[in-house]
């Protein structure tokens, strides 16, 4: 049962040398579980991978998303081969960037236009400057402790930032439109956008499911001041709805930016929006020298072509449901209270009267070395690669895991 | 010799109705030769490429930088193919992370360690941050027209802007050491850092070498003061000198980014930076979702060792002087005077005596036609895989190009 993480870590120590803090960012679950969690991988096929030293995992991390069809999607590599074939990176777009946003703008019920990017916060910094050029105002309100990318106006680090960054970015309270209502008084007439992600998903939190009516008086509340509401869909896209997470939560925003699921794992993002923007956004300049690559285009179209014939959020969420029904029934037998918050499709799982985690690091690294990988303070995310079997293997994994949680933090003296 | 545009221009038509502008952003040469160019490409192979109407170029753009050993390189293919095979992203970087920041490490002298990204921008604005978070000061200094990115403290556009982006940017004027030592001295003990490219290469404008101690001159003011030296190296890298443009110049900056030719087209982006600096980098949040992809990092690794192997910079300036030496030649034969500006293997040619591109518009309008793509406002770019053979090919078209320039720009009652 036990598994060694030698190579990883030899791996690592080479890499503390050359790369500043060895594993940077938001790859490295290991930071919290040393020495119990594998720091690089090597291959993954459908809902595995395994680790520099062999060792197997169902995944419940995805990547930190993209592979919402599992690793190595034939159908997705079948595309993407025959555009390498032809090419990737060249003087001008292919007409696959044409055919992706007429595709796009038909998937998503309020949007005119589409651009591409690589990264999320190409599109969530690009959807903010969009809103100032649209308004003609500076001042942009975001929920306290949402992520929206790594860029400075809102990046949960600390290092290299100055005020100027963040001077005209203003927080509300998730879930309290009232709150959010007393900013929008206090900065009326400045306020370009409002970005907002589907629910709410803080880091080291649980997750927060919008209140009922909540979104819907943003979108009020932005149609009566002209603010542009936009929707950072990056993490949830096409893993809540094909048509866009709004979708699901009945609500409907003026830009919403796309990434991580739209190409399962090849690099690509996207912004979409409402014919009213379309001036503003062609005024906004963006670009990036691999923008145009035709391959990870390809392997979008080969995502939706997938996404339009499966109801990938509808079978996701429920293998998500099987999860959470185990995990809850587990917890039950155990006696060891959790609570399993967000959609289904990308739970986010702690254990109740908790707050410093050392009981989902106990159970992550328990699920780790009998080879299911959960992230101890991140939210989960299933892929159509799981099955109901896959489910099954693991909540035997977790039962095990739950055990050593209760018995550990049942032991007498045993800081809690 | 006359080449149809017209399934370039019906998916332009496509686009302009789903994507602002059509085409956005640096690719879109054609924005300047309306159905004169090609809008759309589909395929490469070696230093060509064909468009969406099956014209096929000897191309002199090269992807705007990266592909510099040419399209679909045998090797670095099969490199990233390999990789593929394994899988691409993941929950962890894999170890070619490792392997590539060791190697890069080793091959720039002054570096201690790197970081990886996918945009050019994304290293360039993260190298502002360390050196702000190294020095607890505020303000950059940036050679006037200088082009880092297209983030907002140094974007080309203006739309979407407000004066928070850019509050600390302070210009000086290239190859001005008085100039810059004025705008040192004006901020004294503000300036966080200085970024420079290797040689000067503002749009629609002739490239500039550095001149004789200018570089050398801002990196001693920069010790002086105690500021952080960064180089852009994303457009010039690995195409001027293997090892970092700042050696080709005879400097050393403490920072470095690298991007274009990095992957020969996959993408990725990387900084590089001395000891000093990484407990800063350490501080710095920096991370993507597709960051660590292995495919791109395989790609790399590939060039790095064609690039060990072949001198790729004195094959690409080779064929750079020859390319020089025709168009000379040609200038001289047909009475039509041209300025030929920057590094041989990534020159820039305008018209004497002409600040309206009209005559480069001809000049490359009559190029494409007739099969060789040059860029009428951008620096050009050559790859090895040019060969004598191809310029001399190349050289016949210009011949005849600079007939139609002589001939178009002598008529009477002409606006020059």
């Amino acid at each position: 049962m036990s598994r060694s993480f030698s190579r990883s870590l030899d791996l690592f120590a080479r890499a503390a040398r050359v790369i500043p803090g060895g594993i940077y960012g938001h790859t490295h679950p290991a930071a919290t579980l040393p020495m119990a969690s594998p720091y690089y991988a090597t291959r993954g096929e459908g809902c595995r991978y395994w680790d520099a030293d062999g060792n197997g995992y169902i995944d419940y991390l995805c990547a930190y998303g993209p592979m919402i069809l599992g690793y190595h999607h034939p159908e997705v590599e079948a595309a993407a081969e025959r555009q390498r074939a032809l090419g990737d990176c060249f003087n001008h777009p292919t007409p696959l960037a044409v055919d992706l946003a007429e595709r796009l703008v038909a998937l998503v019920d309020f949007a005119a236009w589409a651009v591409f990017g690589k990264n999320g916060s190409d599109m969530t910094t690009w959807a903010l400057q969009v809103a100032r050029e649209h308004t003609g105002r500076k001042k942009i309100l975001r929920a306290d402790g949402a992520y929206h990318g790594s860029h400075a106006w809102c990046t949960p680090g600390h290092g290299g930032l100055i005020e100027e960054d963040y001077a005209h970015i203003h927080g509300f309270t998730w879930n309290d439109l009232e709150d959010f209502e007393r900013r929008l008084k206090e900065h009326r007439g400045q306020v370009a956008g409002v970005i907002v992600t589907p629910f709410h998903h803080p880091a080291f939190g649980d997750s927060v499911l919008p209140a009922p009516g909540f979104l819907q008086g943003v979108e009020a509340a932005c149609r009566r001041e002209g603010v542009v509401l936009i929707l950072d869909d990056v993490r949830g896209g096409f893993r809540l709805h094909r048509g866009g997470s709004h979708r699901l939560f009945g609500f409907e925003p003026d830009l919403i930016c796309f990434s991580k699921a739209l190409g399962n794992g090849y690099p690509i993002s996207a912004a979409l929006g409402r014919q009213l923007l379309q001036r503003a956004a062609g005024r906004v300049f963006l670009t990036g020298s691999f923008w145009n690559n035709a391959v990870p285009m390809a392997a979008a179209l080969a995502c939706l072509d997938v996404f339009a014939r499966e109801d990938v959020p509808a079978k996701v969420a429920a293998t998500g449901r099987l999860l959470r029904a185990g995990m809850e029934r587990l917890s039950a037998k155990h006696g060891v209270p959790v609570r399993y918050t967000g959609p289904d499709a990308m739970p986010f799982m702690s254990f109740a009267d908790e707050t410093n985690f050392f009981r989902s690091q106990t159970f992550c690294k328990e699920t780790i070395r009998r080879g299911a990988f959960f992230h101890p303070h991140h939210n989960w995310f299933l892929s159509a690669a799981h099955t109901p079997a896959d489910i099954e293997e693991t909540l035997e994994i977790a039962d095990a895991a739950f055990e050593v949680v209760a018995d550990e933090f049942r032991r007498p003296g045993k800081a809690v």
